[in-house]
């Protein structure tokens, strides 16, 4: 596994992002050093979600159709109640999440955006938590969920909301860095 | 089961509801004639998303600590990404609907409005439909998910989306004026 300061990190994300579900893990792995990327279904910026109305815009670094499982280390999937209710009608965006599991680096994933990992079929007996609204779709969905912080469970990173991030993002380097990720058998 | 005309039906929702699927419902149900309440947590007045942006308010009849399920003959869920999303984190929204079921008497659900009667856990063995983005969520609860405009199951009724309204309605009214309702068995 590289370096923080050598990583390449994922985030994908759409419209309604939590605007610090995307723009923490942004700035805090950058000041970590790594390249972090935020993809998307389009060119052009998205818009976050904050507290109660659209927050502010973040620039897309390159578009899903051009990104492949092998240029990163790791990949952070934000929450909203909007962003992950629209990527998981997009077959792209879990079949991509699918496929970067398959590989057995770090995913990661806050709040709302542990549905994704539902729509992938990752779910299924992993230990887990999510924002407390979908905890009952993550458990239907065959998860071990867990009222913590974060939540490790192989190579699969889960949270809870905002007041996580700073766990979460610690969670993210020290997979990166650790150990060897143990794939989650789905 | 009583006339249209003489029925009372509860429209249960919060902030975030898609805009037409509780101003269709409410408008067409008053035309033919019966008395229906918005229903919500707070007093005041509940504020709709359109398209992509908040839309118009509407007021809010009574709440939900003031009513009783023996007061309507139908209780109606507009969907919207927030608004069940914030009404499945209520107990007392989530208690009144399973209680609302166990009457027998007609429970529609819209879009994303589903995820209600997921928290209810009334949706095992339900054939049903939803908004395509929780389809996932349905079936992980035990749905028999079909892509229809409309299905009815028991007192059930779902439908996917604002083109779905007509029937909706359509389906809600045949089911207060209608054969006996059978409930569904949760």
């Amino acid at each position: 596994m590289p370096k923080i300061d050598k990583s390449r990190i994922m985030i994908l994300a759409t419209n309604g992002f939590e605007q610090s579900e995307l723009e923490v893990p942004l700035k805090k792995l950058a000041e970590a050093g790594a390249t972090v990327d935020v993809v998307s279904l389009k060119d052009g910026e998205i818009t976050g979600w904050e507290k109660k109305d659209w927050g502010s815009a973040v620039k897309v670094d390159r578009t899903l159709a051009d990104v492949r499982v092998e240029d990163y280390d790791a990949l952070v999937l934000p929450g909203g109640q909007m962003n992950p209710d629209l990527l998981r009608v997009e077959k792209d965006a879990v079949t991509f999440v699918r496929s970067f599991n398959d590989t057995g680096k770090p995913l990661a994933a806050i709040c709302h955006a542990p549905w994704l990992l539902i729509e992938a079929d990752l779910v299924r007996g992993l230990k887990a938590t999510s924002y407390g609204s979908i905890k009952t779709d993550m458990i239907n969905a065959g998860a071990k969920w867990e009222d913590s912080q974060t939540v490790r469970d192989g190579n699969i990173i889960t949270a809870r909301k905002p007041d996580d991030l700073d766990a979460f993002v610690a969670e993210i380097i020290k997979a990166v860095e650790g150990e060897a990720a143990q794939k989650h058998a789905a």
